[in-house]
């Protein structure tokens, strides 16, 4: 499955892009003024094919959750159970994600790719109905190895894991959504994030780690050595993206590389959220280059590691506001930015329609 | 009821503040985590003297249409019938302020306080209905004075101009608005905008001055040069805001001005636009400093005095991506954001009642 995803991945369709720039020339306003909304319009015409592209609409969010073996080296102070207990809160519709989502009038998913502990008294694969999020239980294992001892994952896991994140792309999209929105939940995430990062661009691990959520001075170096010592056992080659999946990422990183894979492989625009958003994303870009062109950077996370990989991505965030929560918070905030930007193509009248006169 | 208004303007409510912050603690995020949007969702509670403030909802729009005397020293190519025909383009649901307010959920009110040139085939006063704009005629005279030649206004005519914001702010929220959107249509009005800036924050007319639609080099240059002989010419008194929007001010940016100080005085939410709105919220600054309590700035403009005006009010914009358009379409792509801030403390779970541990 993986192999025939990355075969459909292909480039942005020029003529399309073409007719979406010169319609924004005709529009009424000047040129250029919607800034980075042209261009994002543009580039969603290339995606589809067609110009005005699809509103990317209905929107819906898939949270994939998991654990970390990594977690036993004390990268950070929140206990390991907080991620069943927060999938819990997700079903309930309590998290910051559900308000956001409902806001937004996007459909949540919630993922269980590899939480560690029992899920507290769901039904899985629960339908959800009426606006409330759906369980989907997909776990490859109950979290990760501990990445400084062993690889976090064995190969035929870790594909397990994206194609996890395949499914889940193409059963949303043969549902109907116009967009994917990448969120996550897992304890102890951002140190695989960080370490995916660093494999991916080469920079020092102390430049691809943050604070996560909010770790004091001690526990932030620590958390740097636990990734540089990662880092130095498995030397991820990252040339081999399932290998470096699979040796210093987590079973959630793995699943949305395979969203945003699936999500380009049909063409749909793929909004990221946060930091473990792009690492995954670093990912998909290694197994499949033109799966650029489907991402949309939501926000720029808090997270230093999360401005690196945007960076080498080429991506301009659409939010920039301090944010570093996950759950696909970010990926929300910038919805109606994108939709916006898309809706300009749809619904604004050109000077000639308007009788608007030119400079 | 200038002098009226101004005198209603008061700080936050420290406590409702200290109640916002409180909350924020305890729900089931880390603390922080929403960064900026926990900042405004305390402001808006002090603003409200509630915790949590109301959810600002619904949103209305206000367009406050004008012509600019100084269109005559030829500081942009657009010729001055396209403020009335971009009117009509308003009330048609053509711009893209139209697009961006019916995926908001926003009204949207055009104000004509000047416009020079007979609005096409329009019905004054009429009341829309069915989500189209209405149009309020309360037009001051008909477009300013060249400001390099006289004063733009007489101070009489400013304050008219400045009352026509205050009435609007007030029939707004009399009829429901829980947020109000500046928006502003007039050909050269960023002429007049540069001017209030450095007038207000005394930098230099070429600091102060931007491209506006995007004029060539030389029609920039002498953009500045006309921006520098008005304020040579009135030498303009920063702690005397009326006479700087009657001498170098334009009849929309004076009722953006009173839109702002009806506003703060109802202590309801306004979300700035672009660089027309900021250097509105200077003038209302000047009245009344407490009136920064009540806004919020939608977006960074890529006009370079928005920037100063925003430093000069504490303001950090919520979306920067290099908007130039005016309207209303900044503050409205902001919109979500500010309501996703406030949902927050009306939605979201806290670490009790969510059964969530704490680190």
């Amino acid at each position: 499955m993986l192999e025939n995803t990355i075969a459909e991945i292909g480039p942005l369709d020029e003529s399309a892009m073409t007719a979406a720039r010169q319609l924004q020339e005709r529009l009424t306003k000047p040129a250029g003024s919607l800034g980075a909304l042209e261009d994002l319009s543009v580039r969603l015409a290339g995606l589809a094919g067609m110009c005005p592209p699809p509103l990317p609409t209905p929107a819906a969010v898939a949270i994939f959750a998991g654990d970390h073996g990594v977690h036993a080296q004390r990268v950070t102070p929140w206990p390991q159970e907080v991620t069943a207990q927060m999938v819990g809160n997700f079903l309930a519709g309590g998290a910051v994600v559900n308000a956001f989502a409902r806001q937004a009038g996007a459909s949540v998913a919630v993922v269980d790719v590899g939480v560690a502990n029992p899920l507290p008294g769901l039904d899985s694969d629960d339908e959800g109905g009426d606006g409330t999020p759906r369980l989907v239980s997909a776990a490859v294992r109950r979290g990760t190895r501990d990445m400084t001892v062993t690889a976090a994952l064995t190969r035929d896991e870790a594909r397990a894991a994206v194609e996890v994140g395949i499914r889940i792309a193409g059963d949303l999209i043969d549902a109907g959504a116009g967009i994917l929105l990448t969120g996550d939940m897992g304890i102890a995430n951002t140190t695989p994030a960080a370490a995916l990062i660093a494999a991916f661009t080469g920079v020092d691990a102390a430049e691809a780690t943050g604070r996560g959520t909010g770790v004091d001075d001690p526990t932030y170096q620590h958390k740097i050595e636990v990734v540089r010592s990662a880092l130095r056992r498995h030397t991820p080659d990252p040339a081999d993206p399932l290998g470096v999946l699979a040796t210093v990422g987590g079973l959630e990183h793995a699943a949305l590389t395979g969203l945003v894979l699936g999500a380009a492989a049909r063409r749909v625009p793929v909004l990221l959220d946060g930091v473990i958003a792009v690492s995954a994303a670093l990912a998909a870009a290694a197994f499949a280059p033109d799966a650029v062109g489907a991402m949309v950077a939501g926000h720029r996370s808090a997270e230093p590691g999360a401005t690196i990989a945007l960076r080498r991505l080429g991506l301009d965030p659409l939010i920039d506001l301090g944010l570093r929560l996950g759950e696909g918070t970010g990926a929300l905030l910038a919805l109606p930015v994108v939709t916006g930007a898309v809706r300009v193509l749809h619904e604004v009248a050109t000077f000639d329609s308007a009788g608007v006169a030119e400079k």
